[in-house]
């Protein structure tokens, strides 16, 4: 109930703060019988990594997991899986001086008022270091899913006022990862490359959109009222760290579009009935139409700049801020494989809800 | 697990079809001992029913909810609230011709895909009547809300091209119902309605946006990883039918700013500390920080409008299709209360779960 | 979270008081397609109502169950069946007297402590009449487990001090009804009836056992860790009124039995492997093994009697109470199709349960 | 969904299998601001860990935790405790002739039914082992709940046919642990320990009775319909290893009492309304009434003997298996520290309940 569990089937609960001494979690549910290459695990964790470019924080984690149960022989035996990063690159002594300083739109404050206690290294359990977590649940869950056929890319399709075109895809992660911006439009993503870079040496951070396409998900997945595949996803995204605003297809663009142009007609087609256009974004009343899914994910500018900035200690007293540390300028090309696992762990939810709802 | 409850604590369960005999709910986790107006249920549930105005659906619903259980001598005892509303403006046979056909972007083939059987009068479970049951547990959960002065007003800022300014508010639900657009923009009010009443007349449809704002929550509701507050939200949102996006203070509009622009830099006024900007929508972290809570709630053009539509059946032929029945040229002003109503049921839920999470 | 909810896949909330207008309930995730015959839940409606023989009270209901929604030309629709029933034969007028005063070995004071407000009339939600809603979804859901095979019968193996032999069955229902006493030993029932006649005589009431078998159920079923198939079946069994203890197969008579006497060998037989003893009572590991669940339940006597009895009122004052009202002088003829339903519920959700755990 | 989770509240999510690398779990939804005892925590390890006495199994496991997160200066931060027990003396070799042999009343049969593949070293996942993470996490529980009064002690009431007198106590621990059987009554402890040294020299095992008492628990914990008190404590202890059955207060005993002796009347003493006698065992309608909670669970005879016995492999060949590996003869003087886990886990949950459903 402390809101550190994802997912009611395949449910990911993990635990750890930035400066502690690991993050880690437990996937309970994980179907057996599933070979895992836990070489992906790592490879998508490598891509979340700091210090993997210039473009991104300097804290040299290198993030390698140990698996502690619920496999055996290489393959997922139904029990769960315990695992656990441990954490090597943590200089609290950069925390000190903000012990009892809120900084500008981090989590300090609110976090000091819900629980009147924190661990104040690093932003404690409000660090991005938690969606670590995610990306080996979530990497797990993609293993599977891969399985069933079932392919998930995100790429950055803007940061700033820099957006590329094309944005519904499909691309493939090597496309994605041709530039480390990981916008698969290469003159897009080196256009972004300088904005980025313009606002680091500013001392300034920059936002930007993640896109992400699912494809192979059949028609039937998801539920028709509360639970609705979009509502989830949304949900998913917006839990991560920095991420203001979702869309699914057509988004906020359909606000200003008629029905008759927002409408995508059923045809049939080779593969069976499917629709002309995809407004929908794959989902119709919450529920998978075997189109691709596709949606669209807002992130802020990150909090952490290293201007100097105004604000008040824990007892309203003016304070002038300069935060130190090792932070990035621009936090999408790093968020890219977060998007993809949370995106994982939802789908893989849905799948197995679809075997106990319909369990003839 | 079928989907149908919502929230954690204070738990809503609905159940009903569009032509069924009743849709209903059971209330789980209302806290004993506050005074519950039914009046001011029913008062919301006119804001929603359909018949209220020119540019609403015809279908002419009393929508009288008959509480069951759980109130006694006026106030709730903590057991569980049932309650019921029967339809009444039945007109199946208007859908008779629909049965085998899919009508695009609707949930017809979704439903058919999961479930292989569906009442398919009026949309069945997929019919926007489903939002009754929020409505009513919404109010009874904005009832209790009120008594610890948080305060929930929803309002149309956009139909279609038409954006009224000053969407922050705040605004009264009087200033809000002054128009039956529900823009408490009077002038935008006027080009919405013109805007509706055009489409409405070439049989088509428009989408809109519908801003809520939310005042009186203190710092500290919220959880700080999966369960978020404003994920939560947007969950609750992302539920409802035909909404499209979500976004939370800021929003996509984040996404071009740099961070020394967005950052909210903290202050210490005559009632505590506060923030001299509000991009963070009031919520940092997940939690609330004591501003006020706004977020945007994009819909989609109503799917059904009256031109012919190409589409196919459930054996994969092309049909021409022509949706009679009764239906709303745009959603937003009557889906008002309904925003109003899942905001509630979020914000009651981390409310009751500030308590069971800080019990000294 | 007010614990009105049972089931994690197909899933009961109920709602209702002893004295308010219903009792009702709604069944999530019940899966589609399935024919349910509502004339089976009528009848175990009337094994279950008072009145229906001179060994229980004499309060006069129909029990007359209406549904509401889910279910569509006989068949499940996979979307929620909502269903009431209506109270009539309510005399609020009974209870007046007792509006203050804690009757013993009742909830009336727990209640009052944990809500500070109560609704006295007929023990308000604490009445057994909230069971009602068990027995209609727990036999809409033996309607389903029928269908593929699984068969469940309860029987009262002993009142007082008479106990049947042979306890572990299997006996049919034809043969558990034979005798109003629902104990399929003639000779035991009719000395159980007069044991329940010589206590009503007095003014007082005793407690009895109920066993129950379900046949049918594969190897498979069930959670290895805290959900263990036996957990949740005691769990459901202990949460119906009156109940004070549970045991699976050999329960408390493994205590004295050493592990080699204990312990059910493996065997091959025609319809594959089996065990020679069922000592385990079907669950091992807290995951049935094929063989038949058998399992026991143990009521105390029921706490209304018509004696004058020494308690206290609300303020702490001595008072002598006599209870008048209609009660039953032993519950577990009427339970025994409550056990049945509880029984039908926690299996239906472990066979949904297995599905989305084995998904291939 | 794979059952590895108990609780809604303070929630335990456990991993770990018998001869992998380690047993842990994650804490979710602990309190902030409470001081955490570490050494208790090892302390009640330690009464539950192998080769204690000669009474018990002779593997060798210091069963040393290491805490990983949540915790911070001593104090639960509200954040989730990570834990960790790496397992040491695992022989896995022991377990080689097991690969494919089903030993009678463990759960090999069924998680093979169930999974469909297993982890056989050990039992895997259904070994005891599992029950260290219960008992960190109980103790955490419990060093939270001493802090508002709330006191348990468990003690094994009986072994084979050996029962001791006057088991509703109090006893403290102390007075528990002078025998290391567990009984608390000196005399009866002795024979006990004549009783289990003459099962072990015979290569067979015995099972018992653990009695708890819980003190200090209010009037108003529990909820009235499916998650009675009663009913959530007699699922946790029947999802321990080798229980068979649970009974609250007067339990199997109430069968063949009459009302008028059953009833607990009311009475007025210093502390306010209290009951003269407890056959209700605390807890009246679900909810504690502010007397002494107490409850027995028993255990069968340990499934692993080292006499020969007949059983089946995996192909249904009739085999005659030797169980070599160390086992206890008899597991209740081990399990004392597991039920006052399990019950301090119970209790917490549903104190941190009353504060959601009574937030006033």
């Amino acid at each position: 109930m402390g809101g550190n569990s994802f997912g009611k089937f395949f449910c990911l609960t993990s635990f750890g703060e930035s400066h502690g001494l690991a993050i880690g979690g437990i996937i309970d549910g994980c179907p057996p019988g599933f070979e895992i290459n836990l070489e992906k695990v790592q490879h998508q964790l490598s891509r979340r990594r700091p210090g993997q470019s210039t473009l991104s924080t300097q804290r040299n984690e290198e993030d390698q997991v140990e698996f502690l149960s619920g496999l055996f022989e290489g393959k997922s035996t139904g029990t769960p899986i315990g695992f656990l990063i441990r954490n090597k690159d943590q200089k609290s002594g950069d925390y000190d001086a903000l012990k009892n300083v809120y900084r500008p739109s981090h989590a300090d404050y609110t976090y000091a008022s819900k629980y009147g206690i924190r661990d104040h290294r690093g932003g404690g359990r409000s660090s991005a270091r938690e969606t670590i977590a995610r990306v080996v649940a979530g990497t797990v869950a993609e293993e599977i899913l891969k399985q069933i056929n079932v392919n998930i890319v995100a790429w950055v399709s803007r940061v700033g006022n820099i957006e590329m075109k094309n944005s519904q895809g499909p691309f493939t992660r090597q496309e994605v990862d041709q530039h480390l911006v990981r916008c698969p439009d290469f003159v897009s993503a080196q256009l972004m490359e300088k904005a980025i870079e313009s606002v680091r040496d500013e001392g300034d951070s920059l936002g930007g959109i993640i896109t992400c396409r699912i494809d192979g998900v059949p028609a039937g997945w998801g539920e028709p009222v509360f639970d609705k595949l979009h509502a989830d996803l949304g949900k998913a995204m917006l839990s991560i760290n920095a991420v203001k605003g979702f869309s699914i297809g057509s988004g906020f663009e359909a606000v200003s579009m008629k029905g008759s142009e927002h409408n995508d007609e059923f045809i049939t087609t080779d593969s069976g009935i499917a629709t002309k256009t995809n407004h929908s974004g794959g989902i119709q009343g919450g529920i998978s139409n075997g189109q691709p899914i596709w949606f669209q994910v807002a992130f802020k500018p990150v909090a952490s700049i290293a201007q100097v900035q105004e604000t008040v200690d824990k007892d309203g007293n003016a304070k002038s801020l300069q935060i130190n540390g090792r932070h990035d300028p621009c936090v999408v090309p790093r968020a890219v494989p977060i998007v993809e696992s949370m995106a994982a762990l939802v789908l893989i939810d849905h799948w197995l809800r679809t075997k106990a709802i319909n369990p003839a």
